[in-house]
């Protein structure tokens, strides 16, 4: 029997989907069950509720608590973090180099992504950032820019939002079963995969 | 010494202060920790920041995952659930209650008010449902009522939301150290309560 798959919505500016991203992985291989990274832009969706930034800079109270609160959460998790400026970082060609290169290694590139942004404190929005970790993956980056701005990858991408939102997604990470049922913020992982166990 | 302390602040419209509400008193004992149970009023805190109505209501793909995301938490809890309506319930007359009645029974009161709302579905805005509620833990309605509405409570239930925003508190349930460390959502209690416990 194939095994159960859990969809792993995240955008890359998102600060929680940084440690969902690094610890999906061998959380989702103890609980045998098949991720699939699904990088969308968060933008449209806060724009179509009538957000111009993050709800963190909209709501400054929010906004300290959350930058404290993933401080102690990645220490907990021995990840390092530096926080991240400006912020949000603009994700648009980060989400678009990850759909174009080959879903072997979409995984790796998402990681790397992540950990240059929150772990480095560099911008994501950098074709030279992307190019270095790019070669880091061995995959020639030049010709692989150049597919990340083809027509093909910019629609895929404006599908993966669509989807986002017809699926109900309002911020991220959020992680949705092959059953639909949804669940939005790294601290519901261990739940959804939990659920994705059950084959709901 | 002294047995460290954290602050529980929350108000009684709040749907995940209900877990909170209902898992707290244990979790604390095993933990050595003292809880002090703080009432007070999102509505003029949330209305600060523009909003006239809970945030669930404002953005209906964020409520649907709530009320879902609860019903599965209160589930895997074993707690009753029902879905409160209206919602969010006017919670003024509650926090008054609750704050005038003795400290010993502050507790008592709370998670009651909190099993009418949302084990049974009933209103918290009634003068019944609370001299219900009292009758039952002994308290004599009438007396108790008066003294909710007295000028001495009023001011004290304004003053704990004028510290709650100065403290900065933006939703609820929100825990809070001695050390002043703030802990946002259900959540986040058993790492509230760890942070508590280093004394800080």
């Amino acid at each position: 029997m194939a095994q159960p798959v859990l969809d792993f919505w995240f955008d890359f500016a998102s600060t929680y989907s940084y440690p969902s991203a690094m610890r999906i992985r061998p959380l989702a291989e103890a609980a045998g069950v098949d991720i699939r990274f699904r990088p969308f832009l968060l933008g449209p969706i806060f724009k179509a509720q009538g957000w111009e930034t993050s709800p963190f800079n909209l709501y400054p109270a929010k906004g300290r608590h959350m930058w404290r609160d993933l401080e102690r959460l990645c220490t907990d998790l021995s990840l390092p973090f530096v926080r991240p400026d400006p912020f949000p970082q603009n994700s648009l060609l980060a989400a678009r180099v990850a759909l174009a290169v080959p879903e072997t290694k979409r995984e790796d590139i998402c990681r790397a992504i992540f950990r240059v942004q929150f772990a480095e404190g560099r911008r994501i929005d950098q074709p030279d950032t992307m190019g270095t970790i790019l070669t880091g993956l061995d995959i020639d980056p030049a010709a692989l820019l150049a597919a990340a701005r083809s027509d093909a990858i910019k629609d895929s991408l404006r599908a993966a939002t669509t989807e986002a939102q017809r699926l109900g997604i309002f911020g991220a990470p959020t992680f949705i079963t092959a059953g639909s049922e949804l669940f939005w913020g790294n601290d519901r992982l261990e739940r959804a995969l939990a659920w994705a166990q059950c084959g709901v």
